[in-house]
């Protein structure tokens, strides 16, 4: 009896260091986040003349250093679950962008995704470089508000389509590592 | 005797059970922040004439899209504990904010509160949405230095009093979840 | 034997009870870094004439506030791990500044170091106040992807070298106190 009583205090104790060693190295895998949600980005830049449809405008200066360095664009565009542009918006994106390299298109995003459908009521907020050569692109979510209380993990960025300089479409693939039930 | 340790050490499985599921889950509370300012936040926008009062300027070309869109601000503002515009300071928020609706004021905010009190040193990074329309709108707390090492949160902004174009003030409901002692 | 069982008992309670106390107080240490890289942030500012080198430029309009306040730049900027300009970088730093105080200089950064060397490949996403004046300034590291995923930490600036408008060097020191291997 004693022997089980001793093995079990073993035991009990390989169960504790495991359990603490796992939690003290919290080991957040990539492939495993909380939540995921993919949406659609629909960016609609001002050309001058349709004012109804454009949910974007540039707002700062030419700069002389090629390819649309340092063009800024303020936008509050439409989020939808599909690809189409006129699918009823489950989100706002509210944020900018603006280009920074001067042989290629190269950007960098901050903004806001902003719920407030049947599903999800609360914000996401996102920063990071998109690097549009790239296939896919990864940005930060560095905090929430509401249903995403407290989040933080990754975008991944992949363009959807390009129509010259008036419209893109970006499907953004959110996934969530840190999640709390509010 | 043997009873009684086998007991122990199934109440102690219990405890360690209990203790390691509430840290994995790791719930934060939003009406249980570890920290929380409630502060002012007072900006003076420059109206073309009066330099010595003024704490912002806009600094983006005007766009077509209505009601401010793109209109983008920096500032440099006094944080008081009170209302009162002339109470002594006890933070400065640095940083900027822009209009990104055709049909209403809508704002994103991207800021630094620094502190550097007899009572906080340090600063707070801050970034979100902030709608207007809505009585109440909360925005990230995503990182903090000095005293709010390694903080993160949600400020809540409530608008406080607002006159014409160039004087607004906000309340600033500032929560950490996430403090470090350092 | 029984008392050794006890006693065993009574050890495996007070490693428990410490464990959980350290993990639940969750004390990051300023000086115990889990990584930390130090570089420097080299940024050529456009004057007008020499676009081959130039690796930023302003995007804003002049306001009249003083001291350059709202002057904004946008910068593609190379990282290296000594202060020489010419070195191999090893990083690019991709963001924007801008200048907020109306009697001193005083900058606000938000940016990402994107590195794609042998050693790492990911990004760091970084926000804050730069006060020039202080001898020290320490910003958030609010997120990381790739091999820095879901980092989070501290950037201390030191200002390395200053010449004119046109070039300034700053040293990063980058202490990371969230790291997750993935």
């Amino acid at each position: 009896m004693i022997q089980f009583v001793k093995k079990s205090c073993y035991i009990l104790l390989f169960i504790l260091t495991i359990s603490c060693v796992s939690i003290l190295s919290k080991t957040l895998k990539p492939d495993e986040p909380c939540k995921r949600i993919i949406l659609y980005y629909h960016d609609i830049l001002f050309d001058g003349t349709d004012l109804a449809n454009a949910t974007s405008a540039k707002v700062t200066n030419d700069t002389q250093l090629g390819s649309h360095f340092g063009m800024m664009v303020i936008f509050d565009d439409p989020m939808t679950e599909d690809g189409h542009l006129l699918s009823p918006p489950v989100a706002r994106a509210q944020g900018f962008y603006f280009y920074d390299k001067k042989d290629t298109f190269n950007a960098w995003f901050a903004y806001t995704l902003i719920f407030n459908s049947s599903e999800y009521k609360g914000t996401l907020n996102i920063m990071g470089a998109d690097p549009l050569p790239e296939k896919t692109r990864d940005l930060s979510v560095v905090g929430g508000t509401g249903d995403f209380f407290m989040a933080r993990g990754i975008v991944t960025f992949r363009t959807d389509d390009f129509q010259g300089d008036f419209y893109f479409r970006l499907q953004m693939d959110i996934k969530l590592y840190e999640c709390y039930k509010t």
